[in-house]
């Protein structure tokens, strides 16, 4: 990992821009403008690039207001930087064009699967989030973290691990997370508008969606469907739906955990999870989706008991081949 | 605080009876099990002492199989160590029989009203969980901390800070984290033991209970119901709602959460939590009960309903009384 060589990048030039991956996440976003302010915040010029608007959920990080459109900047940059985004086209054709027409492209991120697209790559599969390196990456600088910085560094940390519940949590992480409330990252304002809020109609879609859940014979299984009826009436949008697949997972004795989600007649989007042993993966992959070992998906057409039947077929049909228990 | 007296006592005794508060949380068992192991580790006597059984979602902690019955323990013991306890009476009249038929009672806590009722009290507010103090008197006593110890101390710290998002959550407490990580917590253990062993039949009254959400006029106040009714219906237990209040102040805009259960027919629990600036404990007091400025509860007798009604009405006086805003 060439960090050495990024902070010299760093410190010898003066004109940046910098971007991340489409629909940013609060990695990507508070990589960014943690990133963004501490260049500013060193005199440097600095120009953040996003192809569409911040979402209002993340709107209360500090930096927000500086963020550009890739029609709004003109010209050749010194250095660009491109952060949690494992290959150049996540970026988005726009923000793309910018980043690419620079005389060094710096990629920082943390995903395995980085496709190593930089002049230089700051990439590390062990850190919990892209927030982890740039925090070491300004360490390294000697450039002050300030609470706004930090405070961006540390929603990056704690979406990235959901607030430290995931496996991806290490010893290294937490200490970066306790070094960022030193330097004065508002912890209850993260809380408050990461996790409170909410609006009645996405707690309405919470409610139906878990009246859904049902589990297989052996309980190895959990699911839970949206039909766009559910949906409808709950007045929520699909976008609420984030997250409620982690429900499936926490029952008991329950392996693998699937959200049905009926995007429109006739198209249902299907979320896997699993705790222990099932190759979620290699599951999406017979209905030509894909993922991860633990979280994966796909999209089946097809009238949305149909999908279910075949899909729990499917999952039951493969954990019978797992034996029933984690492979040794 | 007395650390260095505690670390002397811990030094230079053999002979130790431990215990915690009636109706052990996760900072009570974890600080319980994680000291009495690092003694028994020392080569030292350990009675570990609870008045019922550890609540089977607490099963998994390493040193389980150690807790003793009052009635188990006979004669005197030369040192008594309570943990998480702020007066003696919450240890539960057997266990307090025990813990104080010894030489020396060493109190330690982080609550701030705890009552300093030890020989030696090794209290400290500005502690997340107990069990950060127990890990600090550890290290300081060199007692090397196992996976087991680390695994007990790691959920103290987990469940009293809500997974760090509460707003006790500080830089010490997240390097504590660590360092019990690094000291070899089992950080997926914990997480699935802690968060993904629900029953169905909770997430059947979690559904239920979101569908009575319900938001006064301005939108300030949140409010669910639990009836007889309804928990029958789901097949759960009163316990199984614990920690469903939180879904009120996930809300945004909202200041006060409240969940109305009907514990038994024209008797209703009512539970307070408020985000900002209502003091809930003086709303509390308005119908006999108390607890904290965030968190407090009460009981009032009457129909669901009407008891609902009582309760909004003199919460939205308190909130007109407080101009609708934090005062400074």
């Amino acid at each position: 990992m060439d960090i050495e060589e990024a902070v010299k990048i760093i410190q010898g030039n003066n004109d940046f821009v910098l971007t991340t991956h489409l629909n940013p996440d609060g990695d990507a976003l508070g990589s960014l403008m943690g990133l963004g302010l501490a260049l500013l915040k060193s005199g440097k010029k600095v120009s953040m690039v996003l192809p569409y608007p911040v979402l209002a959920s993340y709107q209360f990080l500090p930096g927000c207001q500086h963020v550009l459109q890739p029609s709004d900047v003109l010209g050749r940059f010194d250095v660009g930087i491109i952060l949690d985004c494992t290959e150049m086209a996540r970026a988005g054709e726009k923000a793309q064009d910018v980043i690419e027409n620079t005389r060094c492209l710096v990629n920082v991120d943390h995903h395995i699967s980085n496709q190593y697209f930089g002049d230089l790559n700051v990439v590390d599969p062990q850190a919990a989030a892209t927030g982890e390196i740039v925090c070491s990456l300004l360490v390294r600088a000697g450039i002050t973290i300030t609470p706004d910085i930090a405070t961006n560094l540390y929603v990056a940390l704690v979406t990235d691990t959901g607030s430290f519940q995931h496996q991806n949590t290490t010893a290294k992480c937490l200490r970066t997370a306790a070094y960022l409330l030193d330097c004065g990252a508002k912890h209850n304002l993260i809380h408050q508008c990461l996790y409170e809020q909410k609006s009645l109609d996405s707690l309405r879609l919470l409610s139906r969606c878990l009246e859904s859940l049902a589990l297989n014979k052996s309980g190895a299984i959990a699911w839970m469907t949206i039909s766009q009826d559910v949906l409808l009436d709950s007045g929520a949008v699909f976008d609420d739906s984030d997250g409620m697949i982690d429900y499936t997972k926490s029952l008991k004795g329950v392996e693998v955990g699937i959200l049905f989600k009926e995007v429109s007649p006739g198209e249902i989007k299907v979320s896997f999870r699993s705790k222990n042993y099932l190759d979620v993966n290699q599951l999406a992959a017979c209905f030509g989706g894909g993922g991860h070992e633990r979280a994966a998906g796909c999209t089946v057409q097809g009238r949305i008991k149909n999908v279910e039947a075949l899909v729990i077929e499917k999952t039951e049909e493969l954990l019978a081949a797992s034996c029933g228990g984690p492979k040794r």
